[in-house]
């Protein structure tokens, strides 16, 4: 048994710090980094980068919808050309600071607001699929298990990596609790680490409402940005660990 | 006798429109295209290297000052390491454009007030010339000739072109005459082709107030977003073909 | 018989112009001037209050998307709190340089994916009239003839106009031809300012096929952005003033 | 003996927090809220505006260059016109919150690079002032004690605080110490609280090497964005009353 453990890190903006990249990026096996449309600027991207290339966590990028003071967790209705060009661009752009720090880029993933619609949108699924296509055939993609962008990956014919998360709650139909709801965060670094035991090593998760839901992960992810990021990172290493479970970054 | 003729390209923005790209760019032997920075979204980035890859011609990357309503005209007091990671995510993201497009990367010159300020300020010159040769060290720098930015190029191991401007008016020190004061733009097409061709076949420069000046030049630049720019362009090509100069893209 | 003239103005952004407003505002009763989010930034603002100002022209609103890359083109999926507040600032920016030029604020005309959105969503509709009750509400709010901005400016005690389209295309069930199917706009002066008075003094307009539909306005709208702009306001004036027409702004 | 206690607030943007503005802001006298071209986005101005409304604290508005990524601390080159339109729409964005919240503008301070530009540059002093006056002549302009900007405020005709700084070191030639030497800012509340008293009630400060200064305030500045402002505010309000100093907003 192996799984990947990823977080979004970089999604600081200038003076304004979100997570703790710090110490949360050692705990990881690989670091979604975003590209400066949600957050990151070009310094943040440069630091960012260079903090997972001295522990040897594997960087991908993590590009979302040009709208900063919504952290690209609101819906824009870009056009297909409009938002595959934006996903070339930011990729593009951490791309350059992953070559300077001698690192390879591995993986995207979709942020926010952008991830939640291409799950769901055969669409919005293609144009991501499309542009990670066109910047290298040999990146990974990184979708929610079962949806549509995992499609659109397969269809172009690219490695796909299906997520699952340690520290958000399902509903009975496999899908993400929404945030706007209660419970939809688990902040308890030890209900989540179970629940990472069990998606990896069981294949399933238990909803919200008591409910055991099949689920397959290739990868799991942590928030950063909550608070508690990585001691529910260190809870579920452990977890994994005592398991028996191999954490390793997604082959290439 | 050869010579570069460049052009700032790619410097609309969504729905706003600088420049006739379509039609200059086929004159151009090197396109800069503005990086996203002071102008030019994904789009756009990734359409105007497009027709600089169909017609041929040698696609450079424009960076600029981060200040769209500013046009990155506006001199910003960034840090040296702010500045670096800036054009090294510029650069970057407009690389990926050109990979997706098959094509290489040429050359960088840095746009307006960045522009100005690196050819007498040691400390930006060194700033851009890091920059670059991190991207690659076998990217052409360009820079006012004779300035600050050629020196720092040159100190860095980095091939660099010097530009001459047909379409500017020179003071009698050389240096370019100010925008600010009459006389500045060369708006009428045969006194740009003459000004052309005098930096090229004589070495020299007759300045506003008819005093002549040495300059040599590697490339000349036409400013895309003056009116008249294409046929400034076409005077100044048919000028240097009557004088058996060859007009040929910076050498790698 | 009377009726308003109106357009959006000042969606210029630095460098990039839109627009020919110098000539365009003298030949409205009302001007919407965008107010930097989707376009507009202050010191265009200020001008083209000013211009407004000049030729004794009514001052309006035209608050958008925050999206200058989009033109405000495209829906952001705004919370009801966030969307208020944008308008809420701003309509604050813009009236800080109506005061300044001595002159009123007088109505509030959203701009773009948000005019469409509001015209048929009834949340974002009373998103927009709440906030500019909040502003004040002795301003006019303008929306779509007969859609749920109107109802809901009409709920909140609003004064309402109505408002129907000189150059734009309409379907038989009297709503705007989508601008992505071909007619969607009229470029011919004199077939807009035919469509100007059938709506003005029949209270109906031929839709792209044929159909005649019934409409009432107080305002139309004339495209600033498109090319002719001047010509076809020129045209419908007089095609109004010839009918005995009073073009005059919005009764406060 | 009285003085006015003021802190910068408001400077979060979207999802990304600086300061804790519902513990700071009742232990102030006046708050400088930003205007969302340094910090601030239209929700956080709004809630900000309620905050010090709910304590009865006065409102000022706290314009800094345009600059995100910066946080408004790089010195951008704005022309005279455009800083002037810059500060009347942001001052202008943020009077409608207050109206809105029913409360009165009181007072402007510039932020960051600029407030440090206008305290030496004489032309940007006067812009500041001239836009602050176009907006309304009876607002107070904040500056720091004896710099240019006072002067400018007053050569104006405006009512001028003049501001020291309870947790800020000072040189011995009376300016502040530059942040990027050791010492320039007071972490301990103690050692801001004692500054404080000996600023109010001596009329002097002693510098980080030893040198008493002459220096007359109108108001003290507390950092909204330093660890432990809550902490030194507190300190500062127990030190002035302890010596019997008023602590009271600017007169209007």
């Amino acid at each position: 048994m192996r799984i990947d453990l990823n977080a979004d890190v970089g999604e600081s903006l200038g003076a304004w710090r979100i997570g703790d990249d710090e110490r949360l990026i050692p705990l990881l096996t690989s670091a979604n980094v975003a590209c400066g449309a949600h957050a990151g600027d070009p310094l943040t991207m440069e630091r960012t980068v260079r903090i997972a290339a001295r522990h040897d966590v594997a960087v991908g990028a993590h590009p979302g919808y040009p709208d900063l003071v919504g952290f690209g967790r609101r819906e824009l209705d870009m056009a297909p050309d409009e938002l595959e060009a934006s996903i070339v661009h930011q990729v593009g752009g951490l791309l350059a600071f992953c070559r300077d720090a001698g690192v390879q880029l591995r993986h995207v993933k979709a942020h926010g607001a952008l991830y939640n619609r291409a799950a769901r949108d055969p669409v919005v699924a293609e144009s991501i699929a499309k542009a990670v296509k066109r910047i290298s055939p040999s990146l990974v993609l990184v979708g929610l298990a079962g949806s549509e962008l995992v499609s659109a990956g397969r269809a172009a014919g690219l490695r796909v990596a299906e997520e699952a998360f340690a520290d958000r709650a399902y509903e009975s139909d496999g899908s993400l609790r929404s945030r706007r709801l209660p419970g939809a965060v688990l902040h308890d670094s030890d209900a989540a680490a179970r629940q990472a035991l069990t998606i990896v090593a069981e294949g399933s998760v238990t909803s919200h409402d008591g409910v055991r839901v099949s689920l397959r992960a290739d990868t799991l992810c942590i928030h950063g940005d909550t608070t508690g990021a990585v001691e529910i990172a260190k809870a579920v290493r452990s977890a994994l660990s005592a398991a028996g479970v191999e954490v390793l970054a997604l082959e290439a």
